[in-house]
């Protein structure tokens, strides 16, 4: 399918998109999956994850913001989709800042993600590497972190999506990248969050690797489309919505994506 | 009152609404609250809630995102409102989909609210019937919930307001609709919690069913408004904020109501 | 340091910033953070932050919405923050409406903040007086507030800053003000928190009395500057957002600040 179509599917289907993210995140990622054309729900009591994720059309669990009560319903959530296969991404947020939620986010892999997406530090970390990033903010560049995407999808079977100025992203054997967005993205906070929760959109109406390829040049495309007519990263952050809510699944086949 | 001379009042007295929302609703819920004219204050431990509410001139309870302490906290305020004749207005978002918030809802219902807010799916399920909703948005059409809404207004002694392309309201009664907004409107996240909020903020200053009126048709002419300037749900959002504040008490009595 | 030149060292060094904040503030006082050039981290695991905050440039506490776990992370945090000698900022919001927050704000306040920010009923309240406010929102005029801050500021060892239509601040021998910004500020929420994100990021980089000078100067030349060119509450939060990310250093030292 190609991403065009894919999207096609996402508007045909408006599937249901369970999302535990992080505070910051929920509102801008709510309505990122909105705007694109799926339906976004966030709960996270772990009284009920378990009932709802076979109802969704995909899960998205981000680690942004952890407690003790949230870990426990991530931890039931991505054993319910593994359980039920319900596919699921998860976005492992500076996993490697501190102790605790490296090992959330070594527990979760272990549940089998169908994707991965994350800044290049956090995946060269996720592989075992040693990556330069200090927070939320990735301090090594998306090529420094092929190798170990490569490594992570062999090993663990998941689509690795590692985002950046170019996005790369490999099922472990095939692998391609996606050039768009704007300089401004970083500079509005949970876009990466609001990402994955898109990943999960489009998880929810075809295979891992499409999903993940429909969902970087859905966003590359109305990133690069909401830079030229905004002033900074409050009106970008507008223009955005707009052009994720406008693109057509004709504008996805535009050659931005390369495979390698 | 006329609903002109309710948004009068609200300018006049700047009420102080208690709040307790959702994740996802609380930054947008707050700034529809201001820029209407009121005062939205979100706080929810258990250990102030009963302190505060009877500070407030209303309070809301959105059930949206859920977790223990949360919902004891929602108990105790609801239970306080109830005792100290604050008014309160519930929200029983999604509350259908999980057995978890089935309970949740139908204790704060117990508790009478003044007001209650939903989509039409929301008040069908809430009244007994089944309805086609799946998550967050409706599944139904808010004709299709009329007499739910009817029912469970008689049965309760509520205002019950069904929210959609045009919203219902009845005391059990008194029935009204309102026509306006815009249909970017469901793509922009908790929008209805939003209103939620406004709802309790009008509360503040008049009955239940002059509140509501009020409130729908605060909502649906700066929706309308603003949808004529804007290019798609971003930049929709920004232009119902800067609406929402602009109306005029004049703007609020032009037939958009219709009493049945 | 001018302010000009404290912009200079914070687009140099890009501060890590630890705010813990309320669910209201998180995405708009990260954006703020972002656009001014530093780059935030929220997290308020009491499982983590001991480890973090070392790791950061500066701390930020801000109790608008309060639990146990987080009230138990942020006296973690600002004890380490003591300990390790990291910069610390204090936003005791709404500190007086509830017995349960105003110990939580007075057990802060006993970890000895570098920078306590707050409205003139919260910084009225917090030097013991008794202030007028009711909410979030100030009941008092900054001018009442000065005696109170300058009280504060002595008894403490922390710089004070009162914010509002001219802002105030002092370490409790030096004073000065700050005028600009907007009077459609208030009528957005959680910019008074961001705010004392921002100041976070500036003590990440220079003396607490000339990072709330610097942070104050950002706020309100890009508040009146987005001022001019918006239609309200909503087009004035992107037109904000997209100053504060425009602002050049010498921006900073035009004579809005008026030493006393």
């Amino acid at each position: 399918m190609t991403p065009g179509k894919t999207l096609q599917s996402l508007h045909a289907q408006v599937p249901l998109v369970h999302c535990i993210t992080n505070y910051v995140a929920m509102n801008i990622a709510a309505n990122v999956t909105l705007a694109a054309g799926a339906s976004p729900a966030m709960l996270h009591a772990p009284q009920e994850v378990a009932e709802f994720v076979p109802m969704a059309g995909a899960l998205t669990i981000n680690i942004g913001t952890l407690s003790d009560t949230w870990v426990e319903a991530m931890m039931i959530a991505a054993q319910t989709a593994q359980a039920r296969s319900v596919p699921w991404v998860l976005d492992p947020v500076a996993h490697f800042v501190t102790t605790y939620r490296a090992h959330v986010a070594k527990d979760l892999l272990a549940q089998r993600p169908s994707i991965v997406r994350g800044n290049a530090s956090e995946i060269i970390a996720l592989a075992g590497g040693d990556g330069a990033g200090k927070g939320a903010d990735s301090g090594d560049s998306v090529t420094d972190a092929q190798a170990s995407a490569i490594d992570l999808a062999s090993r663990t079977g998941c689509v690795v999506a590692v985002t950046g100025p170019v996005d790369f992203a490999t099922d472990g054997q095939r692998h391609f990248t996606v050039r768009g967005g704007s300089d401004l993205m970083p500079k509005v906070t949970a876009l990466g969050c609001s990402l994955t929760a898109l990943v999960g959109a489009y998880a929810a109406v075809t295979s891992p690797l499409e999903a993940t390829a429909a969902a970087l040049l859905h966003f590359s495309e109305a990133g690069e489309r909401a830079a030229r007519s905004c002033q900074g990263p409050g009106s970008f952050t507008a223009a955005f919505l707009d052009q994720l809510h406008a693109l057509h699944p004709d504008d996805l086949d535009d050659g931005r994506m390369i495979w390698l």
